[in-house]
């Protein structure tokens, strides 16, 4: 463990330059770099990540970066929250050594041409959902990876099909990175901790907790011994589309690995389901025969 | 400079860990590693680009690896020509340290999913002529980035669209690799060094001249007062369809950069030709006001 002490302010650095000589200096002196990317607007579910990269490592970086390149046109990049005094405050409690908190220039400058895309993901739900959502994670994420250089990243469950990408990008481009994935955190009622929460209205907040309904709904329906994929999908959705306030984009019961739709489902099938809330898209996401556990 | 002997064998190493290992103890000694990528039937001017990195670098490692993701389906994947015993004697003699020579299944193994595109070469010209080419290229390189780590990276010239991919993605994935472009390398006739020339007869051989008396041709009419980058063209054309062995695949006047067409020519403006010979595909490139020199 690093000598840091915990709610000191965390060293901030802009550029690829600076993270890569940061990180080169600690490699050096063997301490073992954890990374956590993040679009800022911290939450609970991001310290679980950050905790478990301070428990492990002996050095932890927070990334902060709104990805333009992983926002669709006219979706929520421009009203997605940027707190950055509150991150950097909950980063300095944390016991985190740096953030990397680039501006979109310097990852994005003039003339920039690259992409990374990755297709183990699939080409259905988020893919489908939103054209480029997964080219722009990747191509962020192999950035982050260089700049970073050997190290441990941390991502949480919830984003199951960007896990799948970045654990097949941080093998397949020879990054030496190691992906570790957290389980999803959530409120006492189900919710799943996601930064997007925070824009939904009382009301809103309690209609979006038919997306962790419908993951429990379906895990219980196949307890009861239906195994049809397509049964517990419509299982899952009816949950969703009994809620006025939700919009359901999709509920499919996957392959975990592949994230094809199956036909006839095991307990390590994954639930995965979308929506809108008040303007706000959500997303959740379970194995089939581990669902969410409120305790409310 | 390191202290290596000439003529000591390099250090083989066949996977991206123990490459990385290998290059992260030389920096750690604050020694400069330069990396030359080749596809191994090593010729005067991979010879070229491994004595400049042999002497702007401490340490230089030429990696050999024949990248199936950069040939068409039925292109000469299983004809080009692969040399080893002969590769590692010549870089013995040039004093090189290390040769990383991976397996196709350790650099792409079973559910191999990314791919690194960059549209900064264009869609045309070689882009157009062989899919894939430069997607494939672009993902073998950012993979040998990754696994060198932070290194000088030596290219020619000739594969021009090549290198301003490479240019482009050691930039925008923060790779922190400084690409250095070395001259095309001719033998004195004025034929560009190239694997593939091997695969000629002496007929063949003669015909391949072609290309290079195109470029030769371009500068010509440029220099005597043609700007129109349409006539240049098409002198440069001429030349190789007067040839009857050679077919042309494209002759073309183009911008540096953006590989565009151009209406009126510059002395900068780049003049690049392809053609067929004996079912060998051949390419050279040169900027209009600096054509070959041959001495014949």
């Amino acid at each position: 463990m690093a000598d840091r002490a915990a709610s000191a302010s965390p060293i901030v650095v802009t550029t690829p330059q600076e993270l890569r000589s940061l990180t080169a200096g600690w490699r050096r002196a063997d301490e073992l770099v954890g990374l956590v990317p993040t679009m800022g607007a911290l939450h609970v579910g991001h310290r679980a990540l950050i905790e478990a990269a301070r428990r492990a490592c002996d050095r932890v970086v927070v990334s902060i970066f709104v990805n333009p390149l992983q926002f669709g046109p006219g979706l929520d990049y421009p009203s997605y929250p940027q707190p950055l005094e509150e991150d950097l405050e909950q980063l300095a409690q944390l016991g985190v050594d740096a953030c990397y908190h680039p501006a979109v220039a310097t990852l994005y400058p003039k003339g920039f041409a690259t992409r990374v895309s990755v297709s183990s993901g699939g080409d259905l739900w988020e893919a489908a959902s939103r054209p480029g959502h997964l080219v722009g994670v990747a191509t962020v994420v192999a950035k982050l990876f260089a700049a970073t250089g050997l190290c441990r990243a941390y991502f949480g469950e919830k984003d199951a099909q960007q896990v799948a990408v970045v654990s097949s990008l941080a093998r397949d481009l020879d990054t030496g990175v190691e992906v570790v994935v957290c389980p999803t955190v959530r409120d006492p009622d189900g919710l799943a901790a996601s930064s997007r929460n925070q824009l939904l209205s009382p009301a809103g907040r309690e209609a979006a907790l038919s997306l962790s309904r419908a993951l429990i709904k379906a895990g219980e329906t196949f307890a009861s011994g239906v195994v049809s994929g397509a049964e517990l999908s419509r299982a899952a959705a009816e949950v969703v589309e009994s809620e006025p306030r939700a919009r359901l984009d999709y509920a499919a019961v996957v392959d975990p690995v592949d994230f094809q739709p199956v036909e006839v489902a095991r307990s390590e099938s994954r639930v995965m389901v979308a929506a809108k809330v008040e303007a706000v898209r959500l997303i959740d996401t379970a194995l089939l025969g581990s669902p969410p556990q409120p305790s409310g």
